[in-house]
């Protein structure tokens, strides 16, 4: 089923956040309703915990305080993004139905009193969210306020995984959807490893607390299987809604901050993307966690226009330090959203609540009240997206692609992997602030995807990679591409099975390369590579014994268990090159590496300074530069047409100020 | 109801400890009378853990031993505090009512083997404990050793929370009549919040494991249940004894190290204080912890003369590393014990247990018999505290308090605040500190209470504070007092609510200033401010965004994200001065900032030596200096009266050698 | 019952490893069975997790594959261990009998997925293994490929402890065997403490999670009962072989790497000792570790030839870091285990498996498969070992021994001792690793058995000690022996309670001191000793008050808590020596004292290079010296004979390259 609309009906750049009148009286929705004109906000997300309040007893529906709030937003020129509230039913539902709570690993039956949603197999949930999700879209699918549908809320967080009784019957009717047979599912999940070999469908549990480590290959099938339920649920919720209403329908993702869902598959289902995204703070670059967010959110959704559902204006309530944004951080962040192809800045939450777990979380509206220092830059923050309306549908084009798999993370992160200083979240992070640092926009993509696309292809942890995708990156180089894989990848297949051959396998063909042992480093251990240029290059935590199938060696271990050994090599396959590096290199290695790679990919660094970022979106008829200055030192940017905020022509260069930020309308630039 | 008798029947100050006779045999009773004559002991505690041995089967009891032994005592001339065993019942209880037992946050039921009250909320212990209480009383009321009763041991200790199904009956219960209606309810707990709205009281849970953070507002009323239900199991017992008896009765406190009970609520329902103190190890100046709880145990109870009832003669035996006392350490913390209010000085135990999971817990006589330095420096000090008799009934006077506030502290301790480095105890500790190497004596005392007669009030941590208490604490500025208020204080209401107009406002008037926002440091960062006396002070941990509403800056932030804004203030407000400091002050910074407010209050440092502690209490015709010397140097303190311990006359000065202590009778003193 | 053969039948000594065929096709069955001829394979280990796929639902038996395969393995030469599943029972088991389950303290039920035994006293699980190893037995007692039966796998391993409504049950049975009555029960278990006194057997349950510290007599008991019924589990598993078969039966031990089985009873119950042993890689001399497991081995097993079950030929999986070993390090453990009595040198395990929870264990033919510098060592080892058959039967001989009482290391290890810093592991370590330094070869014994074959005795650790074994220490010096003591011993009896009279009592005749309190030092402080020779020793976490009863003082207090007292004693006793030292020395200082306690004990150092291990295996005509160079130089051995690995005349030296190994067949040797 295809959403008769794409994209919100709304002018310009989506404005606003998450709008909770439940929590306050009628007097105060009118001091909103001023206040949001005020800030410039066009939408505002409404109803997403707010079950207990309308279905107030089973199949009992008080509609007249959300009836009232739709027609004074409407009335005040505000668009509602309506939500299910299906993340957090009500007291009455736990009471009626206790078997419908999720169960943990340990066997903890979770209690009410938090959020976090019902048993995703629960029959009885099941059945509430479908009936929930009618009833609502029946009452306000025509109601003119309503410009998007917001399906619950961060599927998969705060709990993923459930072990109840409901979740292992379902498990079992999936795996047997699956596989088929119990000879295709034992082999599968090489049941003949630790004497556990299945004779029936119902002796399979989920792998709740054992007294080791559970078989991989079950945890990893219930990955997915969680995935799949949980996205099951949005799809009937989809459904229900569908059947009266024509606007688009989303789910709010939670990108690079959650791991229980398959953003690619779940970006099939929605009609607009949309995501949450909250500045790490012990990051002290969290605004290269963001981008990478962003870049997700963007490719997910196969390159449309997307919206940032939530961000907060200042501090966030659950981190153990929340430090607060300063002076012109809010609009940092919001321009680098939207640079990487965001037509919607929204916040959590418009007003802060006075109780509650999230009283801490700042607002567009803090407790401090209008006369503070954030409401005067949301206000600020909304003028400027005002001044941007015409961005809107533009896109973003990439010459590289990081290759991001749910599924392989998943696999890697099971226990007993050969050292705990492995960590894909930290390959991926390091390879993309080497580009980000060097200027050049990328997207992400699956190994299994059309990759022609691409000048380079960059592997940082692909530990699962079944031999068709394989065969796909093997094709990709063959065409004439690029690919760089990253140490411990290709090491499984789809069930988590060391491939036949060994490690890297799959792509000896295409690396002239493979794995003969992995060579895991000491805690606090480094050591040094020398390539053949006589760099030395620093490198820790891993080292892998190579067996050469052709390719040049490029760098050598100098220290350590491969003292003497291969460490980083090249390869010519086909009209194209593939490269293999076998240790963690720091940022000044990579950087080196890198720039010998980008040379054969026939892409080079923007020459800007490392904290100018600047993306660009390209519409019908301009392009747009889009520059956020992370600096302390003010950064000229070369360039010729209009600067939108401040409504300046640009001659041939435009100054973006310290901490600043711009949007250059044009179609050419050089560097400083 | 009031006690008949305020004191025990005993001559001078109480002297002994626990006695578990029930671990050895009569022979080892005869020699313990003998032994404990020889030590000086006037009073031990019997009965404490003889559940099982006593109530033989459920309703049967066998009195037989304990006739024996309390003759026994009373014939050698050691009265008894009588103790109620109900912290522990016998395993025939738990085996009959397998639902008595608690239930942990996590679900798992706590099993029999250890020690730790039943559920306090389970219909079978009640019935048991008061059957139990009633029938010792009926039976010893009247015998002549006894001078005390000991209901219970440490109530809150080692498990406060239950979250058995009785346990959340009764829950509901207390809510109901707390709140009256749902809609108040729903209210005072904020649950529109996350869609928690509850149509059923039945509906309602203890605040068990969830998928995240658990609504503060139901964790704080459960503190508050779990306080008031552990107090009700203590008023049934206190009250089936005082049917027959007409000694004094008394629980054993952990003042502050323990957080699950109200004690100025307890101090209000025993006819005596008594409180249990050990030595933090890992603090170097555990006598500055030892001299908070004192002066805690004095507080709640109203200033009144109370028991020492344990502490050790050296190491404890459950903290990671247990250190040893060393010579005259045992000496200095019974002194400084009695400087500060107590009138008794026991321990736990009078004899080292072979057996259990305390067997490596010091005692009076230890594992290593009567030829040891433990058991001679408990014959001296026995010895000592006989000279002391005339001390017993006087009290001490303090100009200074510092607001202690359980509540408080229970909801600022709850999850999701805006950092991790905030923290009640070391604020609380931090300004104690200041004070007692200023050698200014405080009590503790609550917002709400009249605090006409103190020239200082200290505010380190009153996170939560009512809108009633905020304007005692305006009231009391107004009448010409001196407040001090530390940062991250008046916060949220009774319902851990925010206040309206935000963070600090219902002091906004007293102290001229109010917090516009949270900003705390990161892990490790530190930051000066800089006085208008152009004094540089070191800080760290937090800050926060000020404005100003009268108050004039006495300090500027100059680093850290408040970079230039105000940091300290200080308000004129009716006859009295309010200061206000943001920020976490080393103990250098402290102590700059103090003298400013000790100049305002009219108070000023005693000038002793800083390990030197000095606290007077006040007879009806004289007073008495008990100096204790902490340092590694002899003391001079000018005085004129009698040394009691050496028994010589005191002319002009006293010194009190390294390690040593002493007690002036004395009219004066002024400063070496 | 005896088993008809000691040995199995096989030439020379076993070399081969775990095989787990079910987990491959029959190509590559037959692939296997060359290469295991190529690598000299002469026995493997078979059937260990093959439960499911013999007995395919309850007594119903497939033995269809197994004929299959042993009939290959015998026709190439490969004799067979094998094996009873019962490690590891089928899901349909679980699925039937849900009630088997092992509990855990924490009360969660253990899932199935992983491996683990199900609850050792589930009636129906006792009954399960009893068919199967019938019925294996039955089949193959007299198939001429079998030469030893494995039962089970690595009992205590994952899991030991089961808190199950049957444990419960068998632990209440268990008891009431052991006293017979329940006041000599309450007695032992000093239930007067705390109030724990029991009126009826079935009160009594598992030390299940409780609300504070266990009773350490019931968790003692506990851990006692724990063995025991892993041990009649095995019993039942042996006697049902017995019946139809002669070969030797045996289980797995763990050494020194696990701790639930009391590894002397078992050692009584096996035909032959057999041990799985894995490096530790944070270790940095992990071969030490491998020594005191090699050692114990050999010592509980009466001194016979034990067979090494499982090693690794390069890393493991389960370590938080798995250090792949370089060349040589294989052949240099494995000769080091052959060195200390191994007559058989196995590996876990023949094929490394493409599934499951240990694919990245590695194996004798690795993923990388035969070119691999893995399966060339292997092959080489093979090779080495055929050289070596003639050492088949030969034993070793000490002339120390260290006391290694793992009923004393349950005690210690319960909770609330003087200090966390207290370690038995690290004591036991640090006088061996002294004494492997100096080229001492040592046995480990029990406190009780006869040590008058020993010139010195250690205990390094004997925090229990019951008085017959005092006794019999010393009876052991007054005979003539010397004895040392380390710190923390003779504290508590058997039942876990202090000794009348105090710390140290029963050996304050033999050591002429006693203990008056332990003076555990603050965590990071350290301390010196100064002995009467002048010499300033480090030591560190811990002092003693010790009382001399006639020793003298050897070192002195320096520093800390005991500053100025006696810290190291020696006492004449009878024709032997007593010392005891009561604090924590570093290496060095450990140096300095062991060897003036040398000297008294009539031993002396080899005078090798500290990283040159050399062991003697005595055999009828020969003695055979086994060299392991672990240093990076090569090494001279004063020896004449012929060395067996190269076949060389050796006729006054012999050079062991760095890393190297070699076996002298010779006479006499002297040091370089």
């Amino acid at each position: 089923m295809t959403a008769p609309h794409a994209w919100p009906e709304l002018r310009g750049i989506a404005y606003g956040g998450d709008y909770n009148p439940e929590q306050w009286s009628r007097e105060t929705w009118r001091e909103d309703v001023v206040l949001m004109r005020e800030a410039g906000v066009n939408m505002v997300s409404v109803g997403i915990f707010s079950w207990a309040l309308i279905e107030v007893a089973e199949g009992e529906f008080d509609f007249s305080w959300l009836d009232e709030l739709l027609d004074l937003l409407h009335e005040n020129g505000v668009a509602v993004d309506l939500g299910t509230p299906t993340a957090s039913p009500p007291a009455w539902f736990f009471a009626k139905y206790p078997d419908a709570r999720v169960i943990d690993r340990d066997g903890r039956v979770m209690g009410f009193g938090s959020r976090g949603m019902a048993s995703h197999s629960s029959p009885a949930y099941r059945e509430a969210i479908v009936r929930y999700a009618d009833t609502l879209a029946a009452r306000y699918a025509k109601h003119p306020a309503v410009v998007l549908w917001h399906v619950h809320n961060e599927y998969g967080v705060p709990v993923g995984e459930d072990h109840s009784a409901h979740s292992a019957a379902a498990f079992q009717l999936w795996l047997q959807e699956k596989y088929g047979t119990l000879d295709a599912f034992n082999s599968a999940w090489g049941t003949a490893f630790w004497g556990q070999h299945y004779t029936a469908w119902e002796h399979i549990n989920t792998p709740a607390a054992a007294p080791s480590v559970v078989n991989p290959a079950q945890r990893l099938d219930f990955a997915r299987f969680t995935d799949h339920q949980l996205r099951a649920c949005y799809i009937a919720e989809r459904d229900a809604i569908r059947v009266h209403a024509d606007q688009p329908i989303t789910t709010n993702f939670m990108a690079n901050q959650s791991w229980t869902t398959d953003l690619w598959a779940w970006g099939r289902e929605v009609d607009v993307v949309s995501d949450d995204h909250y500045l790490w703070a012990p990051d002290e670059d969290a605004h290269i966690g963001l981008a990478i967010a962003a870049d997700l959110s963007r490719s997910v959704g196969g390159g449309k226009p997307w919206i940032l559902m939530e961000h907060s204006t200042s501090a966030v309530n659950w981190q153990p330090r929340n430090i607060a944004k300063r002076a012109g951080e809010m609009a940092r962040n919001s321009l680098a959203h939207l640079g990487r192809g965001a037509d919607g800045i929204l916040f959590f939450q418009w007003r802060a609540g006075r109780s509650g777990a999230e009283k801490f979380h700042s607002a567009m509206l803090p407790h401090a009240g209008v006369n503070s220092r954030v409401f005067r830059e949301v206000t600020e923050l909304g003028a400027d997206l005002g001044r941007l309306a015409e961005v809107q549908g533009s896109t973003v084009k990439a010459d590289v692609a990081i290759l991001w798999d749910f599924e392989s993370f998943w696999a890697q992160d099971l226990e007993w992997r050969p050292t705990d200083d492995l960590s894909h979240q930290e390959r991926i992070r390091a390879f993309y602030e080497r580009l980000w640092r060097d200027g050049i926009t990328c997207d992400f993509a699956l190994p299994g995807q059309d990759l022609s696309g691409y000048k380079l292809v960059i592997a940082p942890a692909q530990y699962l990679l079944t031999a068709p995708d394989a065969d796909n990156l093997t094709r990709y180089v063959a065409g004439g591409g690029t690919l760089l894989v990253s140490y411990f990848s290709a090491v499984v297949d789809e069930n988590d099975a060391v491939h036949p051959g060994g490690f890297l396998a799959p792509l000896r063909d295409v690396l002239g390369v493979d794995v003969e042992e992995h060579l895991p480093l000491r805690e606090g251990q480094t050591a040094a590579v020398t390539t053949s240029a006589g760099e030395s290059l620093k490198a820790d935590h891993w080292q892998e014994a190579l067996r050469l199938h052709g390719a040049a060696v490029v760098a050598t271990y100098a220290e350590g268990p491969g003292d003497g050994e291969p460490a980083i090599t090249r390869n010519s396959h086909g009209a194209g090159t593939g490269w293999y590096v076998s240790t963690r290199l720091d940022a000044d290695g990579l950087n080196h590496i890198m720039h010998y790679v980008y040379a054969d990919a026939g892409i080079s660094p923007s020459g800007l300074p490392e904290d100018l970022e600047v993306i660009t979106r390209h519409g019908d008829d301009a392009t747009y530069l889009v520059a956020v200055n992370h600096g302390e030192e003010n950064a000229v940017l070369l360039a010729a047409g209009h600067e939108l905020l401040s409504g300046t022509a640009v001659q041939e260069s435009f100054t973006i100020p310290a901490g600043g930020v711009a949007v250059i309308r044009s179609s050419k630039t050089r560097t400083a």
